[in-house]
């Protein structure tokens, strides 16, 4: 059986990225990476399943025993990706989709270059504004304030392999397949292929 | 409107290579590059269509002038890729198609590297044996011969960006549409995007 992949995800908020990847994981060839985090869980959130809830003192433990493939602070909280929900699962065959910020994401690239980097755009950004503000739970002030962050986010998107635009959602997840079949077909990644051929005579 | 892509298209004899053509020519956004040679038109032979029939003299000035992508010398007679057909086309949009042997790719290689160089299998030596001998148009020798020549080409498979197996034509077929949109969405290619996306504020 072939070995599945690691995939990097990024998306500005209000780029439909939970309804995209809703979607993929539909698929059983996908799952997503749970993150690790130091933060408490908030009401509803299961250990395991939204977050792996840890200590500081263990986070901070299997950082210095080389566990995490990437991780950070934010606001107090340290947050990661752990080598244990990752590897495992691509040995079994199942894409790995590391649901990350931009600066995480760069983390994971000199770590694993054979990851597929994904970025998810608007159309525009003032398709951006208007499905924020469709929303109406924020107020102008932080609709503009995640408006920015999405402007930068976007411009990171230079450092990543593939851009989708998420306009109409059934093509941006065929978009999303599309990228994945593409990248089994690499040459690089299809060796055994070769080989196999030429053995079967 | 977007540039097209240079693909590079090689396989063995015996891989389906003119039915795939024949089905991915279908699509009007692909055209083939018609070769440049100074052998004879044979019978049924168009100039244009077939080949560009050239003159010795009229060859090797235009390889002075630096005409040809690449070209290379076969029992006397001079074959190559003219720039003019694949560039102007190019930029209208169209992806160019070069069908081309592994020692002729590697030489589009050196001089367009934004090429997609694509190598199309059989399901293995077996199956292609089979096949040619199917035919029934050969002796056994001649397809021994073909089928040496074949595995040689195969492994140069390996210095492709694809490698598609033509077992079921239509998803062969299917996975070199695939790679080509998914080259499209390459960040490399789509950085006019990015640019869109954030200046539609």
């Amino acid at each position: 059986m072939n070995k599945g992949r690691l995939i990097v995800f990024s998306a500005p908020s209000g780029c439909g990225k939970g309804t995209m990847l809703a979607e993929i994981l539909k698929d059983e060839r996908f799952a997503v990476s749970v993150s690790a985090t130091t933060r408490a869980p908030r009401e509803g959130e299961q250990d395991g399943v939204n977050y792996h809830f840890l200590t500081r003192e263990d986070f901070e433990q299997r950082i210095a025993d080389g566990k995490f493939i990437e991780h950070a602070e934010y606001c107090r909280n340290l947050y990661g990706t752990l080598v244990s929900e990752v590897d495992g699962r691509i040995e079994q065959g199942l894409n790995v989709i590391l649901e990350i910020e931009p600066q995480g994401a760069m983390k994971v690239r000199e770590k694993r270059p054979d990851a597929i980097f994904v970025f998810i755009v608007p159309p525009s950004i003032g398709e951006l504004r208007r499905r924020l503000k469709k929303r109406g739970t924020e107020t102008d002030e932080v609709i503009e304030e995640r408006i920015s962050k999405a402007a930068w986010e976007i411009s990171q998107a230079e450092k990543y392999d593939y851009v989708i635009v998420n306009d109409a959602l059934e093509d941006a997840v065929s978009d999303f397949f599309t990228v994945i079949r593409a990248e089994q077909l690499k040459q690089e990644f299809s060796g055994d292929i070769i080989e196999e051929v030429l053995k079967n005579a």
